[in-house]
């Protein structure tokens, strides 16, 4: 079995060396959801700027949590991002809110945390914005769905052609 | 429905005004879990400080987690913090390991999203400790399990008693 | 002629010193503007969800540099924000938006630099959405317009009434 | 018109992809200035490291300001920075302050809103530092003077030569 | 043998639950130096606004780094600050600069990791400050000297009356 | 004798122009220790997951606070890190833990201060896991112990071979 390579030989987390590796143009894209009640869902769906986006202020949150990955995960190396989007999709049928977070960077590391935690942070601005009518919301499988770039090269998420 | 309350009347964000709420003890646990292959929930499941320890690592960055909510939801208040803690629980049938986080402050507002947060940071972090061995991993189902303390009550996800 | 109180004897900053003072409301409300040219004016103006709206962006950014405020100012106390809100007044005759921020606390001390820093964050941000067809943006007179609530009472600016 | 480049096609805030720009040393200078009491002005000037040096801490914290731009502008791409000075030229006559920031990095982009936060936040830290004695200080006209490097080359105000 | 409070049952940190402590008026007094060569040491002692004055800058960071302290340390609870100031001790006949950090709150914990990571933050940027000069500097025995308020009461260094 | 780089003409401090330096592969190792009662030392040698790992924790946040360094030293720049790791050298002669932190970077400037303050963060946090059992603790002679890479070639401390 491969190694953890966050451990030093002490068993303690490390920042993983990365001098040695080339850089590489790297994308990761991530994908996660949340589900909430018809109602909520169709206030969400509603969103005009005069009653309030609720999407616009998530947004905003993801693209910014996407800058504030290494300050989160330990281990995470604090990099430069090329750019990062978001985008939704909303699924009527399931009352479900799909998030859908691009990250790209040039460097010796990245992007899958950014990526990641980019969904989450959206997601948690989701609930805090809604949670006043819904506490009922979950916030459901956040995974990697593809990433290219790096010395492993293109990885795509078995999810992904389900 | 409703209103939610993150808005002001032109329909943009605001940080709600507590000044008039009273203070109060208040707990808050969230939940969530991070589904993995069964190697890679057997080298966490078998962490020893010799080998290195994830959940250490993941504990650390959940606690500090806690404390960036405000830094990471932008309406949200920020609020001093009473106490918090986190347990994993161990679910070897279906290689998946439980997060619960546990959140207390005595304020106007609070602690709900500070919960899910720390859930939400502990889970990425978990990743980004296995991520070399397994990025297969999925963070699944992240909800506000239960809350007391404020004017709304004791809130228990449908959830709980399933 | 007054002290500056934020300098010790040694002639060094302090983080003066508020545990005699007594808690109070406070809310601080602070103006400012940015100036641009006709087309950007109105390339804001119209900013719908479908276009996009700087404006929503801007108000999401002053939320949250409000949070910021003492990270910034060296001897400024980091305290509890009980609410803040930004509005803006469009005026089209001069090409200029306005920006009002609102911020209040009950403590012993605040909210002017946080009411302040949200203006200024604000108008930054609408700079750096539009700065890609206007470099000519001014930012202009950022001040305190209105403090109510600790031992010097209310402050009303004298440009208020002009 | 132009497009606003910092939206993607749903309408909503995005951090601009710059993969594909090359790297060019970047310079940016921005101007901005406090104005304040005759008293005011006179202390500040006085300053000394016996009585309190207002400038030497405003300067600190403006320096400090600019590797806190992309935490505090949502858009704004997180840059390593080469180098920031900050001058300040004493207009005695109008008891007003300039401050000139100057930021460089070498880099796809940048380093306008660096500049820019610098001044603001150089400006508010000596409003913070004066407040006890003068509540009336305005903070005016913070614009973008120069800027060299990158694709779209040389920018100079209309102001500068006025 | 006293437990360690920060430790859950698990054996992994947690942020311990004050909720039921009293608050109480907090004082912290946490002391270290920093030994540098005889020119270094001259060089600073000599420092005028003229020259450059690196404990202006060092104390402004001291200043700031006390808000950092729950940021830097894990298990450290965030808290308002009520004051904080910072002295310095010219030891001309030893090359040695001594710090001393004054930092109060009133709340259920506190301030002794703030007073502790003042002096640390201000030794460390005397020492980059410094360090184009001079690599061999020490920064040397920082601990707490005093503290007041609190449950346990009054402590008091041994070393203090040395 | 040498100027000090960090200060403009002014006598104001900044941060100092590395445009023209060529980038270069760069290791900085910084040591320092902590002293304790003969229990607590104890206590912490006899870490287990069971009853918890204080160096652990520690750990953690020292690999934190490389990637804080630029926000806690108001001059020094915000840079790229490729990798960091800390040792631990438990001295059960003297009860002392020593604390040796590698931080690695390729860039124009760096990494001694980083190296600096992971020794200083971990010793502070070590200090916080303990504080409930030892106030008397005393964190030891931080230094810079080697420095290779950069302008000025390699450095080693006049300690290191004593």
């Amino acid at each position: 079995m491969d190694e953890l390579t966050h451990f030093n030989e002490a068993g303690r987390g490390k920042m993983v060396d990365v001098s040695d590796k080339q850089e590489s143009h790297r994308v990761a894209i991530a994908r996660g959801s949340i589900k909430m009640k018809k109602e909520t869902f169709a206030r969400v769906a509603a969103g005009t700027m005069k009653k309030g986006d609720v999407l616009g202020v998530a947004q905003v949150a993801g693209i910014m949590g996407v800058k504030k990955t290494a300050d989160l995960i330990p281990m995470c190396h604090n990099i430069f991002i090329s750019g990062s989007d978001i985008d939704f999709e909303m699924d009527e049928k399931n009352n479900r809110i799909g998030i859908v977070a691009t990250v790209k960077n040039t460097g010796q590391t990245g992007v899958e945390m950014e990526a990641l935690t980019a969904v989450s942070v959206t997601a948690l601005t989701i609930y805090d914005m809604c949670k006043a009518i819904d506490k009922e919301m979950v916030i459901e499988e956040i995974y990697l769905e593809e990433k290219t770039g790096g010395k492993s090269g293109r990885f795509v998420h078995s999810r992904k052609n389900v």
